[in-house]
Formats: C-alpha cells, sequence, structure tokens
C-alpha cells in the first residue's frame, strides 16, 4: 500500500511515473494533492486514480509514504505516519539533518535506510548529482575537499518554475518585458545566484546543504566542500563542475576506472569528439552522465570533472522510487 | 589615423561604438572589412563611413590598427602593419603568448603595454572578466591558486553565436527542432564544455587561455589555474564562479576592502536582497560585476566569489579601446 502526498507537484508526478515505468510492486496506490485539485483524476497502469485531500488525521494506511507536499507539510506530518507504521520517505529538506533520520543515496548508503525509524529523508538535487561522482571516488580514494559550481535547472523551483522560464523566453523573443513570478530575477537568457536565503557566512541554504548532506551520506564529517550555487535557463537537469582533492594521489585514469565501473553513472567523455555531459542528454535519463575527467591543472594528484544528472529524477523522485525499492 | 580591421564584426562594431561614446581623439577612420561586406555604409559622428576590403599591402597608413578579424589575418598582417608604424591592438589569439608581444589589461599591467614592439595582444574575454577580480587581489595578497567555472555567453562566437541561441530558442519553444550551425551542440535551453579543442590533459583552448594568459598578465609564471568552461544560453555577459588561495590568509571583509576600490570592479554583493552579479545587469557596463565573496568553507583563509561582465566590452572591444587610449 503506497501513497504519495503532493502526487499533483512535479517530482510527485515523476514518481507516479516512476512506479509504473519500473512496475513497482504495490497494492493500493493513494495520491493526495491540495484541496484545489482533490476530485481530479490521473491514469496509472490503465486504471483511474482519483486525487484526494490529504486527511487532517494521522494515518495514511499505507506502508511506504512519498512525502512531496513541501516542507511544512512534512514536519506536520511526517512522524504521525511513521508512528502509524508507514516508511516515509520524505522528498523535502525537513527531516535531511535529523539525527533520527538517515539520508539515502541507494548506490552509495543503503544500508544506512534499513535502519530508519520510519522517516527516511531524500536528499536535495544538487547533492544526489554531485554524490554519484564524488562518493565512489570517496570510497576508492578518501575525498578531502571539493569545490563545486553548480548550473542549475528551472525544474528546481517545481513546474512553475519551467513555465516561468517558458513565458519569459517568450516575451523576450518578442521584444517585450520578462516578467517575474516565480523566481526574483528573470531567468530567461540570465543567470543568477541560487535564490536561497544567504547565511551570515555568505553561503546560501542550497550551499549549505551540498556541504552539510554530503558529509551525513558519505559518513564524513570532515569533508571539506565550497559550492557556488547558480540557477540557469535550463529546464530540467542540473550540472556541476567539480574539482576534487583526495587523501591520496588520483589520476585521471584511476578515477574514470572507478567512474566507469559505478552504478548509476554513465561516462560521457570522449574529447575527440567533443562529447560531455549535457542537461539536455542527461534530461529522462537514469544516470548521472560523468566526463570532462582530467586532472586537476592546479594541483597535481586532484580531479577535476562536470556532471549533468536529471534534477526531477534521480535528483528527486527516481533516488526516492530507488529507497522504497529496498524494501519491497 | 585610426584603422579597424574586421570591423563589421561583433566586437568591431562595439570599437566603434567606443570610439565615439567614449569621443577617442582621431583624424581618420578606416573601416575594413570581408570584400562581401565592402561598399557597405556606416554612420559615425554624424558622418558616414564606407567599409572597405582589407588590402593585400602591409601598410595601412594608420597610427593604430584595431585587428579584430580572426587569427589567421593576423597572423599574416600584424607584424606587417606593425613594421609600417601602426601600434596594431590584435583581439584575436594569434600573438598572445609571443614574447615580443605584451599582453594587457589596461587597470592592471598598463605598463608592460608601453614597452611594445609594435603589437599589443589583448586577452581572452574570460581571461580579462576573471583577472579585473583576481588580479588586485593578487597585487595585495599573491594569488597562488584559482579553480574557476564559467558560464559564457555565446557572444563569444560572434554575432552568428547570438542569432543562433534566438532561433533555436525560438524553435525549442515552438516545439521544433533545433538547427545547429555555429556551435556542435544545441545551445538554447542546454549548456556544453567549450566547444574548442581538448589537449592531451583534458583542458579545452578556452580553460588553456586562462591559465596560461592569466600567469602571462600577472607575471606570475608559478600561478596555478584550473578551469572549467561552458557556453551557456545567455546572450552577451559573462560569469565565473571562482575560489582563490593566496600567500596569506585573506579574510572576506580585505577582499571587499581591495575590490571595493578597484579600477573597473563594482561591487554587487547584498545578500539581504539577494543582489549579486548576473549576467543581464553585466551586459552594456564597463564595470565587471564581482560579488558573493565570501570565505572559502573548505578552506579558511582563501575566498570564493562570483564575476560577471560583459564579454564584447570589458572581455574584447573596451579592453582594446582602453590600450589605444594609453597612446592617446
Amino acid at each position: 500500500r503506497v501513497a504519495v502526498v503532493g502526487a499533483r507537484g512535479a517530482v510527485g508526478r515523476e514518481i507516479l511515473n516512476l512506479l509504473e515505468e519500473r512496475a513497482f510492486p504495490l497494492s493500493e496506490l493513494r495520491l493526495y494533492s491540495s484541496a484545489r485539485s482533490a476530485g481530479r483524476r490521473v491514469s496509472f497502469r490503465g486504471e483511474e486514480l482519483v486525487f484526494e485531500e490529504l486527511p487532517e488525521s494521522g494515518d495514511l494506511q499505507a506502508d511506504i509514504v512519498f512525502s512531496s507536499a513541501g516542507g511544512s507539510i512534512s514536519r506536520k506530518h511526517a512522524w504521525d505516519w511513521a508512528n502509524a507504521g508507514a516508511t516515509v520517505i520524505d522528498n523535502t529538506s525537513a527531516w535531511r539533518l535529523d539525527d533520527r533520520v538517515p539520508l539515502v543515496v541507494p548506490e552509495v548508503n543503503a544500508d544506512a535506510a534499513r535502519e530508519h525509524n520510519g522517516i527516511i529523508a531524500n536528499p536535495n538535487c544538487s547533492t544526489i548529482i554531485a554524490l554519484m561522482a564524488l562518493a565512489p571516488l570517496h570510497r576508492a580514494f578518501g575525498l578531502q575537499r571539493a569545490t563545486v559550481a553548480t548550473y542549475q535547472a528551472v525544474s528546481g523551483a517545481g513546474a512553475a518554475g519551467v513555465t516561468e522560464l517558458e513565458q519569459q523566453s517568450r516575451a523576450v523573443l518578442a521584444g517585450e518585458p520578462a516578467e517575474t513570478s516565480v523566481f526574483q530575477h528573470v531567468i530567461a537568457f540570465n543567470l543568477f545566484s541560487h535564490d536561497s536565503e544567504v547565511g551570515e557566512d555568505g553561503y546560501n541554504e542550497e550551499e549549505r546543504k551540498l556541504l552539510l548532506e554530503s558529509r551525513k551520506i558519505l559518513a564524513a564529517p570532515e569533508l571539506r566542500i565550497s559550492a557556488t550555487c547558480v540557477r540557469v535557463p535550463v529546464f530540467r537537469a542540473h550540472s556541476e563542475a567539480i574539482h576534487a582533492e583526495f587523501a591520496q594521489e588520483v589520476t585521471p585514469e584511476m578515477a574514470r576506472e572507478v567512474l566507469g565501473a559505478a552504478a548509476g553513472v554513465k561516462l560521457v567523455d570522449d574529447p575527440a569528439s567533443n562529447s560531455f555531459p549535457m542537461p539536455i542528454t542527461a534530461s529522462g535519463q537514469d544516470d548521472v552522465l560523468v566526463g570532462r575527467i582530467r586532472q586537476d591543472s592546479s594541483r597535481p594528484g586532484s580531479i577535476a570533472l562536470f556532471v549533468a544528472g536529471d534534477q526531477v529524477r534521480k535528483g528527486a523522485a527516481l533516488n526516492a522510487v530507488q529507497i522504497a525499492e529496498l524494501f519491497s
């Protein structure tokens, strides 16, 4: 018995697609949405399902609850659902850094998921995509420090972000002013520092997540990461330029061998044809694309690389479904 | 007497704008273009000027020649023009690393320009924009290492690059396939590793320029830089995320003080209003915008920052005109 809370959102919809596509075993699927969307229908495995309003009561009578309706809903209900017997897979940032809650990328720390107390948190999209490349390298060579610059798609702000990029692009091409609604700044043919709150140390929330969530997932409290998170006019895959330093000297060949064997990673790294990871090729794919693997010319023994991953899939919905599959 | 070679290109046109806007002192202005464009006219300070085909002979009878028609023209003619008495300001990559040729950003190394042998090279756009922030910090604190991730506008590929982004964006929004011509890969709503040749070490030409040109301009042969150069769907300003390490510990306050006083730099760094450098605000501006100045959370004493600069202006035409102004 599976429940999807926030089933009409961008991630919720992708979870439905994935449950269907991956033939996830289930006897009952309940879809919860806002009151406004309740009563609408969606087709799932040839059946019509109806979106329901989320009940105030804590028991969803589900074995697995995907929680994708935002942090405030998760903060309010997640433990109640868990205490009623569900395993809650939480796609919000509500419980990610809570000590009672494992934070899981199945290819990296599936073991942590199995020791859950009712809630398992799905990491932030930029973190998942970076770690798909960095975790195998960490296991092999001991990651000590990374600098990361992100190129983040508008899908990170949900379906409304995608619509805003489309509408603004049309306006700019027509010579009209671009109107902002979801994002503070114009995103069409522009880019800007990630629109999350900036802390005392000058890092924004998204950058802090990349540091703190990576430490927790890799169980590496000493890991040092500095990220610059940037929103770019791309629809749905995030890219990241990464410089990584290890406890030992690593050559590009060593890194390529490890990444070539890593689950969920696809090497796209052909200098001769200038083929490297790109958002449009990463979109719709389960694998995170990794390329531009080279020796860091500013620090021999360190590695530079470039990754691109579908923000809605591996960055959110796919990772959540993969967590659920650990228990199916 | 001034000549502009490649006067119909994106940079050539901007040089004309700047000569007019900055009231550059000149008694004669000759504009050279391809044979195809010869005979066309352009208005300059209220006069009609005619584009001429570039003569095969080496003497342009000019005191200053702006050479913006591409590397092969510069390789063929630049020394002849210089030997005929002109000071050639070369916007191509032809002579940038030649020991006889100073490579100049006026705010950084104007002195080097004054010791020229007939040719002065204008650096690559990404290099100029990075160094507007890094050079003052280098002078104050001794830059030792930087990692750079760029977000480069299509204007770097000339007017045709701008047209390609426009046309592809219209096609994608209309649900039609995006046709590629200037760039190997689709640029609309996508991004890709810079489309210059990749060397044995895995770095492309653009990334190598950032390293080698910075070393020459700063007279810092030991400087270590690793760059990841990425083309993004933005029209005309380049942005760069930079992590910089120095010979001494530098605090964000120290960096901010130096950059606040640096010529050609404008601080745009307000976390409270989430105001940081963006390509659309940098476009059309002479100053390079610098913000997100913070302590590198992965290496105390180091600095992270974000810059944006108009690629056509400070990244090319403005820097060239500023070099000419050193001699006017």
